[in-house]
């Protein structure tokens, strides 16, 4: 039905008389057509032609060199002092997007312009005229502007994202002036030229919404980050410093709490609340969820509303369309086909079927926009959810439990596949959502039509339908296997089963096999139901899931064929390996080793860092054995919490099976 | 195209004129027919009347009658001493289908009766008149008619199984009698009648073969059987001592092989052999499949027979007589739907285009019985993998690994559910092969008729298709995707990854993240591809594994939704709660004390246990401490052996957390 109606307002206005296919040279369908057609609902009015004043084109020309300069500008600020430091402190860097690995690097601003990125990518995916510096080329070269468009787009918002990378003032002030020129520009065009053309008239407008969201949340954060910048003159060369103190501080004063929180007697009811509590993702102190993750949420995120905004604009207004379009003939068609009941009354007077079949075109669109409604949400629970497995997963593999979060051991090293994945996991989570969402608003549909038009619409009317008539006809089946299951569970529960002291044990067998040989026939029935069960339980599961990323389709033995799950495991292994908190930790404690050098007072360094909660130091003289003794406690202490640091340790990196040895203390 | 066809048939031959519905009252498709229509070739000849020497009311009249006595008389046989052991050396008592619990039933025979009762089945819910005894009856009566023949069958074949039951001469005699009878009987109305007007003509002959192979079967087994018993006359009383006490030798005696067989550096193609290998189920000695598992297996090699000849026989002779019975008119019709391609001779002239009708056809018959052929072998590479999985599956839980086996802690006790779980499972993998191979039959015929008419055909005839214009137009786009992808492979193999000492590091970081930026929106659209392939992986694997039990379609959080895997996991709990090998070699050691008394030789009963493998019993005198030690020690080392039997024993009951302290050894 959705397919037909998008189909008759495409070709819309029909010519009269003829409705469908002229090709066929043959004259199907021929009625006459006495009413005017519906033309004047379906477009009330013509988009008044619109030029605004910076046009798209002037735009991207203005722009474009603009960035290209700025991020050559500030590749002097981003100096390469390996090379050369003879020569003005070193030679010009690359411009990088800022630290994506890692939890310290710019996550507004990056969630911000991938958005941007993203929404861009979603309109050059549909428009026809992709790269607004060409003039429209011929749809033989379309292709070659569409690929030039998807390597344009990143360049032409690059220099957004990499103002913020080098940390400096400059940085800020001319990310704060692309921000502002960006959003001032997009801004101004959609607020001259709302409606388009393209889709909907209402389409171009909202699926802007996104770019000047992120737009105008840039041109916030890069003054506020200015004015900081400003302030407190010497920005702190290692920025991520007190998260790393808090993680550390967490780790270490957990120790107590973990035995309570676990209970064995769970009530189903406070189960069901802690099952749905986990698809909340609250923020915990002493943890923060790595940039690229927040990025990959943040697009499917965007993703959703896209996809979302395309399925309702591109269906919604066309069967509203076909509803006030609907003339006396088409509804003579759907009357021959049995799609409308016949009222029953005059064959020349169909002011009752016609009524019906807006009824039903009605119906249609409310389970359609219900539908979508219902994906969007599930969707979003998914993400939601998400975040909290990522979180308890990373959480788990910092502590080296790796055989809890795959089922098979892995090494924690990033290795060529393993990057590729990492480069590709938020666009893959962005692509995943996007196709999650339109599989399930395709199966919702379906399933919310048919229970409106086998459920709904008959009980309204009063009349039988298909499925009433089926149950109708079969209830004495039905009836029988229910009466088949009730019985075996009875019989198993007060003739098979004896209580024995504490245990349940098997009793009367010889009747069992006997019950078990005689309901075989109407069992094999209850399978075939159990099975359409199964089809139907695992295709829902798999089309609510698909957008999630963390969890396989596939069964545990071969889940490293699903790309999805294997794109997880590979990012997490790079996440892991290289954003280790504690790793970084201790990083920040060499880099200020002065810190812990002064002897009076000798504890202050070691407090900051949370490592006095393993044990109080004692104020007595510290002879070099006891320091050492002290320090490999420590180390021993480290180790036993997060284990798959083992493995870059100097002693595990001789042997191969560095996986296996996780779990080994150093030999003091 | 098949529904198409198969409609065709159905309502063939056509009157003259007018092909399609007439009921719409306006003259669609009007045409002229000049040939008469081919409808000598689509029945060729009629089927003859026939009246078979003992006609199927005759049968059932004449065995419904026996089979009742058979099992009143067999009652009497099979004694219940408890009650009253005074009258008659006890009263009846119920006649049971042989031991269905536990290794040592009557394998051959009950899956023999099974499989006779399935096929019955089978042709039960596809005939109109069910139940032979009565004459055929009004429609409303029929669902009635169908329910009752449903409990009428079991009971019907129930003495072919319940003769072996008992363990008496008198009873493989009176089996041997109905074997040969219902043999008899069936073989002669097949001989007689061997064509039938359900479906197909050959249908009813075929989808009786595993009927008569079963009896067949049961003629020769119960023969052999009485002849055993005739031969030594005490029948043994405990008759699967034997395979106890090979498992427990096999068991004891597997403790140095172990280390031996896992190695951790396997190559590519022994690491495939292995694979392939364990799709292959060879019987292992010590051990052996439980009975209700080769009953369930059988029945699914039956039910892949049994639907895959309706498939073959509903389908295939349709399309053949679709394909004689095409004449210039339909070719027309189908030019005119775009189906067929037109050959741009005279438009009078439809030779050509008759002969590319007819070839379509073809192929797509060939398609259908390909995919058909297929899907079976499929099916049952699944079904010889379900069994090695049971084995190993049985083994690591009478080991007490329940952790191997279930994602959770199971409690190996029968329950209400897992009871019920138990008397359902066969009928269940029955029911899930036949709705498997429905399923997988559907999907492969689309993608083999979608591979054929897109890719074979078009390359056949030298034009191109819809697909080889996507890939012409296209081409750009999907260079684009590959050298985006490979250009990321290279780049991690040779600028992101850098080798350092035995383990890579990551290194380039900031052209990492510039390349993780510019790349982002062709990772969505590879993301788009790579979803795809989600789908249809995940879709495949789960139509493949429909059949399979032992496996959950669902993730592992959610795997107990899966109505087939919690059947299964229920299943187990019972088998190995109450058929655990190792419980009943220490019944058969309570059941022959006498053996282990004698003080001369004293290590003999044991050594036969196979207990000798533990430790050299040692000659000397043994005092009662030393009995009492040397038991206790046996115990330790059979419960660290087969840690599940510790939840049985008196001290772990009195805890509610038996399944917790499996691990833990006895105080001695």
């Amino acid at each position: 039905m959705a397919s037909n109606g998008s189909a008759g307002i495409r070709d819309w206005p029909p010519e009269p008389g003829i409705l469908l296919d002229e090709e066929l040279g043959s004259d199907w369908y021929i009625y006459e057509s006495t009413e005017p057609t519906a033309q004047d609902d379906l477009f009330p009015d013509e988009i008044p032609e619109c030029h605004p004043t910076i046009s798209p084109r002037m735009y991207h020309t203005i722009m474009a060199p603009i960035s290209l300069a700025v991020i050559l500008a500030l590749s002097f600020l981003v100096k390469r002092r390996r090379l050369r430091q003879s020569c003005w402190n070193g030679v010009p860097g690359l411009l990088s997007p800022g630290d994506l690995l890692g939890q310290d690097g710019p996550r507004v601003a990056a969630a911000a312009v991938f958005g941007i990125l993203f929404s861009s990518l979603c309109q050059l995916v549909l428009d026809p005229d992709p790269l607004p510096l060409v003039s429209p080329a011929s749809p033989a070269a379309r292709e070659f502007w569409k690929i030039l468009a998807l390597l344009y787009y990143p360049v032409f918002y690059f220099p957004l994202l990499g103002c913020a990378g080098p940390r400096h003032r400059l940085g800020y002030a001319t990310g704060t002036l692309l921000a502002w020129g960006h959003c001032g520009a997009q801004l101004g065009h959609r607020l001259q030229c709302p409606l388009a053309h393209k889709i909907h008239r209402l389409y171009s407008a909202l699926s802007h919404v996104p770019i000047l969201l992120s737009l105008a949340l840039l041109s916030l954060w890069y003054p506020a980050r200015l004015i900081r910048s400003l302030q407190d003159t010497p920005e702190p060369q290692l920025p991520g410093k007190s998260y790393y103190r808090t993680y550390l501080k967490a780790v270490l004063s957990k120790r107590g709490q973990k035995g309570s929180s676990t209970k064995l007697e769970e009530s189903l009811w406070s189960r069901i609340r802690s099952y749905l509590r986990s698809y909340i993702y609250i923020p915990e102190e002493g943890f923060r969820i790595p940039l690229m993750l927040v990025v990959s949420v943040t697009m499917a995120v965007i993703a959703v509303y896209q996809v979302s905004l395309l399925l309702l604009l591109c269906v919604v207004p066309a069967l509203r369309a076909v509803r006030a379009g609907l003339t006396k003939e088409v509804t003579v068609l759907l009357v021959q086909l049995g799609l409308v009941p016949a009222a029953g009354a005059l064959p020349g007077d169909m002011e009752q079927e016609l009524r019906t079949a807006r009824h039903y075109l009605w119906a249609l669109e409310v389970c359609y926009i219900s539908s979508l409604v219902l994906c969007c949400l599930l969707t979003c629970a998914m993400l939601l959810r998400t975040l909290g497995m990522h979180r308890s997963n990373l959480r788990a593999l910092y502590q080296g439990a790796v055989l809890d979060v795959f089922s098979k051991a892995h090494i924690l090293r990033p290795s060529r596949g393993a990057v590729v994945c990492w480069i590709s996991f938020s666009a893959f989570q962005a692509a995943f959502a996007c196709l999650g969402l339109l599989i399930q608003q395709v199966i919702f549909f379906l399933c919310s039509v048919a229970f409106t038009f086998l459920v709904v619409i008959p009980l309204q009317a009063g009349t039988g339908s298909l499925l009433f008539g089926i149950i109708r006809n079969m209830w004495p089946f039905w009836l029988m296997l229910v009466v088949a299951v009730l019985v075996q569970h009875l019989l198993a529960r007060f003739q098979f089963l004896e209580q024995h002291s504490l245990q349940r044990e098997l009793t009367n067998r010889r009747a069992l096999y006997i019950i078990t040989f005689l309901l075989f026939p109407i069992n094999v029935l209850v399978g075939v139901l159990a099975g359409v069960w199964r089809v139907v339980i695992s295709g829902l599961y798999n089309s609510v899931h698909l957008c999630r990323l963390d969890i396989s389709l596939l069964h545990r033995g071969v889940e490293t064929f699903d790309p999805g799950y294997h794109t997880y495991c590979h990012y997490l292994k790079v996440e892991v390996s290289q954003c280790h908190p504690l790793l970084k930790a201790f990083c920040l404690l060499l880099l200020h080793p002065g810190q812990t050098e002064p002897p009076a007072p000798p504890r202050d360094a070691l407090l900051e860092e949370g490592l006095q909660l393993t044990r109080p130091v004692p104020a007595a003289a510290c002879g070099a054995r006891r320091r050492r003794l002290r320090a490999r406690w420590w180390v021993s202490y480290t180790l036993l919490h997060n284990p798959s640091l083992t493995a870059s340790r100097k002693t595990a990196l001789a042997g191969p099976a560095a996986n296996g040895a996780q779990l080994g203390l150093p030999r003091p």
